[in-house]
């Protein structure tokens, strides 16, 4: 018996990704597709890769009463509106930013406060390789930030695993694709001003910081830079152990945390072109990469992490926790394998 | 039950994009993927999509007996092993051009001759959507080349339902991605040379006319373009037929013929960014997306045609023709719906 | 002695192209550079590439006396404005299309009419190469439209020698950059809709036209792809002549009329890695390449025409016409060669 | 009168960058342009946008006698064919890293020895910023890498002016294009391989940190990403200060440092698209861009510098360092502002 879902916010990236995903999913059925803009329209209009359906996106203030809601609108949106939310849905699983962090005194410094502060507690963070035991059942679930995930995914084992303590330097640099931008931009979104770019934006004081501060328990020095793919985000993590770490250490860190995950894989070295990880050779897919390399003359650890943003940071994310969740098969809906050769998907 | 199936030349593009497919094909169980470079490597090592799976490169001159062989070789090889791969297995479907065409003389106009023109006549062409009927049951099944599948699937239609005749002058300007170069590639595929480019290739006398003249019965004025993208072929046919062509005439061609049509959908005119057919909105799909335009000022009929080589124009084709000839579900395998947004992919 | 010059519309893409050729341009010095959405700001805040110069944005409608203004604004805006622009300068340069055709029927035809028609008479069409000699002393000069430009100095040659009569058929097919689009765009110009694409657009009745027409003396069937470059336009015309024509016959077409230019150069056949016209090798530069193949088996001669649409397509244009009426130098200010290698530029 | 010029090694991407920008100097003229494997072609056979100068590549065994020998070839020719070269001219600008670092011992530890250790002590670092009083009148020139030029362009002025100790944590995050791995390429540098990617590479060992360390007087923790451009590095340099430091302290020792340098801009903050230095904003220039920004929650500075590898990091600084050696305009032969827009040059 298949679960009715909604994504609301349908005509967005995000919402997109999450259609894509649940009309290819073996326990959902889409019932309804909400966007303001495009109301009546076909969703094959926005979104060419669903020409094949005959979704059409209706008005977000008609909810229909489903199983499952998504929520992919701005950041903000969420938390204003999410009585109606759990009013539709029995499970209710936010994309934006609004459950994601743990306390209003967060928001308020993060950003522009929390108007619903005591839903936080009963809100689960979406990241199932962190927190996959708080999901099962959940009603609340917040997606996490894509560049978050990125540098939680690379680094949280050496905390969980010991190899670190929590007081080291850490450098996080992030590269990420033009999709973080969502769908509409503005001029330093166009074409012509944002291909071939490495652009630095928000070099310092990025909101994800107090996301990646949460789960890791320590805090970070962040620079996101823009680059020239669509899709993807790979965070290069600098990391200054206190004292001596060994591959041997690093493996058995890594290893005892994601031997059993469905979507993380590592790739540190090996041959061929692909020795470390690389958002290409996990675009459009729910796969996660995390390498490392080790440098002795700086007493420095390099940590590699890939991902699509709008899969395993985002839409991808939602889905498998909601499969935890829920109680389906982790991988159902998120089986695609990703592309070779792909280019700056 | 599950069929077995062997890649012969699977660390090329076309071998990858096969061993992803029958990875996730709920009908065949991939026996074999030969390498001669990379014996006994993994093929995640050298198709990083497919890190996932413990399957090595073994040695193509050590064929197993299997059901099904796909042979993903250089054109001419295939002529030449072509004894060793039906003793290996009942269904054998080459990619190459090696018995795409139906005599010996054309393979001496086009290509370097025919080592086994006895063969031909055997040989079926893969592509369903203009040859289903006599793909059932087949054993040696000929794939498509890319370009040429773009521009029968556009104009095909038209000429079987009449609305053109064949003395039309027909001008097919091709745009296509460098994953058609294949794996390795020489200074004129590398990156720096490659990016950005409108170059155009074949100019004049493309090998890809004698499928096109075949199965649509004219000859075609053809060019191609190397443009930047990795995977994608676009195929823009400038058509002057001889007397007046309604909308409704080109409607009734195209839906008449593709209506049931797993694979091909229409993209002529409508809202939105994407009005046409655009390879992007296909990109790792077996889908073709056809449309057209009338120019009335020139008397000119304009059709476009976009494909993913590697997909509906190589491996997906082939896949396709496979569940055709073996009684498959015509989809199996292939109902990745595509990404948006996706860039250049 | 320098001539003060004024480039009306300053902040847009054409704008900022003439202003950084009139900085380094030797005869000439800004004096104004308008925008209304800028005022005040530095000029090197919209285009980096100019922040070693201190100019700023004024007023569009505080317009100096000058010797020379460019007016770089969208079509229909110098029509309006234009008894104001000549008022302010003894010779005005438009970059838009409001003086491009000869007459009031042909803008009712493939614009909005035309609001001042007896100035139309006066304009001189900016292309050296086909209208030298009526540009010397010239003061009302319209420069060309980018896909209009690499058309004509694709076929002109072939008409202006004989070697084609103008009833042939002509099928021009081009390939555009998104700066084509200009600053701001909207949601298809966006990086994540707009890169990888090959996009028809304008598939029928594009505006250039008209002008082809005008100066080739015979209709051509056009057709316009965006692809994934910023800068570039190549057109590719498939011609088929009533009687045969011989390499010879068309060497001596184009060298007989190209080889005292001081920026076009022929690219036909040869060897390395760019043997045909591509934008890739013109970028940033005031230089068309033009090339061709003969295809004897279709009867199609094939002619490649390659340019920067904001050089030789837009503002290099418009520099070179005012230098030669001007008296000036031809190459004056237009000197730089071009990068290799150069990506999607 | 104008000094002789040869370039060895002139078919490669950076012996091509110094025949255009000799080509267009106003102090040199092209004597020889060396290739081994292009003996005999056309320059512009190779380098598209050199198709208007008559130049041919000459045997390399065959030096004329000239003022001035730019070395353009890998890594450890120069050492061996110095005497050749230095017996050809009287000036030798090498752009290897053959004569860049100042002890034998260097060299046996970042690379394999050098076989010519006497002359480290005689060479002169090419890069004008931190070491104009040494050029002049040098006879033999060492131009720098392009990721250390980067690095160093940046951080320089810190240490110089003493706002750093060089007791310091300091991470440098390089990204950087394709040109960097010269023509030719393998299979990493394919298009489709190479397209959209974030590609670690040498993420610990750079033997450009050899360099670094010598003009910073610290030691580094260097990593390099490939991402999708040609040309361009961009280094992001992450530094954690012993104790407070104010914008004004960066400012002051940034403006002081840099205020006449004719080829460095600061891009720190403001208004626009381009608020940071960006290799878009600088390609095909020999501009660096240098920016800051500070991050006070983690006591964290960050410096931001951008430049065109080929450029600043290669040829553009070869030739700057030449016009100082010899007395010219600093600036001769590198007027050239960049181009707005530009991809991804």
């Amino acid at each position: 018996m298949t679960l009715s879902a909604t994504v609301v916010g349908g005509s967005g990236f995000t919402g997109g990704e999450l259609l894509r995903l649940l009309v290819g999913h073996p326990e959902f059925e889409v019932a309804q597709a909400t966007s303001r803009s495009y109301d009546g329209k076909s969703v094959g209009s926005v979104h060419p890769n669903l020409r094949g359906t005959d979704l059409r996106f209706s008005d977000p203030a008609d909810l229909e009463s489903v199983d499952v809601l998504f929520a992919a609108t701005p950041h903000g949106v969420s938390m204003e509106r999410i009585d109606a939310f759990r009013d539709a849905a029995d499970t209710v699983v936010d994309l934006s930013a609004d459950f994601r962090l743990d306390s209003e005194a967060a928001y308020d410094e993060w950003y522009d406060g929390h108007s619903r502060p005591e839903l936080l507690d009963e809100a689960e963070y979406a990241l199932p390789e962190i927190n996959r035991e708080n999901l099962a059942g959940a009603d609340l679930i917040a997606s996490g930030g894509c560049n978050a995930t990125a540098t939680i995914l690379g680094l949280y084992p050496l905390f969980a695993d010991g190899v670190l303590s929590g007081d080291e330097q850490v450098v996080v640099d992030v590269k990420v694709g033009s999709s973080e931008g969502g769908a509409g931009g503005g001029e330093a979104s166009s074409h012509p001003e944002r291909s071939g770019v490495v652009r630095p934006y928000a070099p310092t004081g990025h909101r994800h910081e107090a996301e990646i501060e949460r789960f890791l328990g320590t805090s970070v020095s962040f620079t996101c830079h823009a680059v020239d793919m669509i899709r993807g985000a790979s965070a290069t993590c600098h990391v200054f152990p206190d004292g001596p770490v060994s591959k041997g250490d690093l493996w058995g860190a890594y290893r005892g945390t994601y031997e059993d995950e469905p979507f993380v894989r590592m790739a540190a070295g090996g041959s061929g072109v692909y020795r470390y990880p690389e958002p290409k050779a996990v675009a459009g897919t729910n796969h996660a990469e995390v390498g490392f390399e080790l440098d002795p003359s700086n007493k420095r650890l390099v940590v590699f992490s890939a991902i699509d943003n709008m899969m395993k940071g985002s839409a991808g994310q939602a889905v498998h926790a909601a499969n935890v969740a829920l109680g389906f098969e982790e991988t159902a809906g998120l089986e695609f394998q990703g592309l070779h050769p792909v280019g700056a998907p």
